[in-house]
């Protein structure tokens, strides 16, 4: 009886669950997605605010906005990271992407941004992987396009301001074999019992189910990937700043690492950055209209913000003056506190426009200031991204001043 | 009524073929393997005495006692790569080895004395694949000891007398990455419609059957795989010799070579070098007397080939002398048959022992001296090859009179 009861609740749970699903290929969900079922279903742990002031003490800098406004609000062992910076070891970072665009949009730039601030904050060194290998794979794309695309998406990187003697910038294409792929082969080998196995992607079961899982994108987490970096520094930590949908992934390179003798790497994960239709998922690379991309003009911002950005101001302006506008749903005030630095002016529209004295069309011609300044700061920084940045970004080389 | 029947034939032909199993995992058969219903059931064609003519011909050199004796009995387009040759163009030939263990045994060096010869004959380049990664995956290997392994299997491989100056040696954990990889990639992209994608083996399907499918192994057959010995010659052919039970791999591999812009790669294709104890399936690395050794004294291979190797003698002197020895099942007059290099004797043999006249004793002393000389030979030849001499031949280096 008891037994029956459990299976109904579990029937129930899954029920529920299955309006939410976040994995690294499908982030979909009826309503808002609900971080804090997410959080307990990944079972990672959130990121409060003694981590923001830890980390504030640590650096002796002020916390990134990303940080304060509890943008990247879930983790994995940050504070073993912290713990073990305070007692004088470094650490090392890893991010990446999948090159299959041209253009990044405003959400590919938020775990670069991110990263670029820990990476000066901490003063460690990072790897940032490019995916050409998964993309061209998977993607209607030949190796060329991919290597390309990759090297396009380098320069995008690079504009965020990355510090050279700390960065190292690979792409699969380029950078497997030796080490990196020796270790590709041990993560592949520790799942072999599915008996379905490979490379790019092959499926494997942990506490939660089943997920696919590409040891390509494990093994930059294990530090002997990468001999001209960390030769004899096995133990060295990996932080992973990431979004949360990538969180089945380096779980179950967790669950590998400490049989083949490394740290677990730890993680630091990102809410989505929602789209401008309304936050009930990620951006869509097919409907150019639901992001903002780092090459539109300040024409094109100004019209998306206003003709895609879902408002939640009222119908009328006599309707807003009197209830005010929805903050829970309202696309531009997100977008804000992303990325309006100034504490004390978000708290004022949060005032204003949430009791109606602000309209829709005020935040929103705010907004296109904002991110216009932002994207065209960015095209900027890239436009003086040269080739041969590139290929020094991405020389296979030691970073002699690495951690210091 | 006509369907009905089709179906019961096809039916009774499963039933009949499941008696023979032959794949490159398994090699079983209830009786004597039918290498007429192999070539039938795989679509090779019978390597018949027109080609060994014809290569007499082209080379203007005896035909290798393996060809004269019909052990490369198959093939897949060896026509195309002489018609290529009459006409003045070169091929390159591909062989390889999976190094799961310290010793090889004679079945082991049966494709490597061959290719010696076709290297030699035909003075074409040759590149030789150590399967290091494979092993450690499959086997219980460590990444150390596989490579290990490939080093000393590597040696066994030089022992019997490669040109370097034709000669690439490369193990996967070692030569994986850059174009090599790039055709991985492009190779398991070809066969995702099945879902099941990696790189070590992953299940596809061609018009006989369902079979894993290597990548790794697959794009040697590519001269693109090889930008340091064939830049710009991406239609040069490729010749593997294997043993036929490799056939499944390659055929797949010839699947995909089209579609990739190569030429399919041509194949000829040996008997399996039966084991001591008869001829029911290739030897077994696991039973130490079922195969004679590199490493085998003379002492040893007397005693096996006296103890185990499977006679088709009678029962008694008196029986023999009357009804003569079984020479379909008999191994001693098998093993001569791939390594008496004297036609004449060999006739003698097969009628004095056929008839009688010959005592299986005497057969089996010959044997003996035959094979110690051959193991002899090669312990000889493989005491002379030095860790520099297995560098040298795995350099990744051009080899400038490859085509001389």
């Amino acid at each position: 009886m008891e037994k029956i009861k459990e299976k109904e609740k579990e029937a129930k749970t899954e029920q529920e669950e299955a309006a939410q699903v976040v994995n690294p290929w499908e982030v979909s969900s009826k309503g808002k997605i609900d971080y804090d079922k997410l959080i307990d279903q990944f079972g990672c742990q959130r990121l409060d605010q003694s981590f923001v002031d830890r980390v504030h003490r640590l650096t002796s800098r002020p916390p990134h906005i990303f940080l304060r406004r509890n943008v990247f609000f879930a983790h994995r062992d940050f504070n073993e990271i912290l713990d073990a910076y305070e007692r004088g070891e470094k650490f090392y970072l890893y991010t990446g992407r999948g090159p299959s665009s041209e253009a990044l949009h405003l959400g590919h730039l938020v775990p670069f941004m991110f990263t670029k601030y820990l990476q000066e904050a901490f003063k460690v060194p990072l790897v940032i992987q490019l995916t050409d290998d998964e993309k061209c794979m998977w993607k209607n794309l030949t190796v060329e396009e991919s290597k390309r695309l990759a090297r396009e998406n380098a320069k995008d990187i690079i504009a965020c301001g990355f510090d050279i003697s700390r960065t190292f910038i690979f792409s699969d294409f380029d950078y497997v074999g030796g080490a990196f792929y020796e270790n590709m082969v041990k993560v592949a080998k520790c799942v072999t019992y599915n008996k379905v196995v490979g490379i790019f992607g092959f499926t494997g079961e942990d506490h939660i189910g089943k997920i696919s899982f590409p040891p390509v994108q494990a093994v930059p987490s294990f530090p002997s990937s990468f001999p001209h970096l960390f030769s004899g520094k096995d133990k060295l930590r990996c932080l992973i700043p990431c979004a949360i949908d990538q969180d089945p992934y380096f779980r179950m390179t967790r669950d590998v690492a400490p049989r083949l003798g490394y740290n677990k790497p730890a993680l630091i994960e990102s809410l989505f950055f929602p789209a401008l239709q309304g936050e009930t998922g990620k951006m869509s690379a097919s409907d150019a209209n639901s992001a903002i991309y780092v090459t539109d003009t300040q024409k094109e911002i100004k019209t998306k913000v206003n003709k895609y950005a879902f408002s939640g101001g009222q119908d009328s302006v006599e309707n807003h003056r009197k209830y005010g506008a929805n903050l829970e749903v309202d696309i531009p005030f997100k977008y804000l506190s992303f990325f309006l630095e100034d504490d004390d002016e978000l708290e004022h529209i949060r005032k204003e426009y949430g009791s109606g004295r602000m309209l829709t069309g005020e935040i929103k011609k705010r907004l296109t200031d904002v991110l216009t300044e932002i994207v065209e700061r960015h095209r900027a920084a890239r436009a003086e991204v040269t080739d041969e940045m590139v290929d020094a970004f991405m020389a296979v080389r030691p970073l002699p001043n690495m951690f210091n």
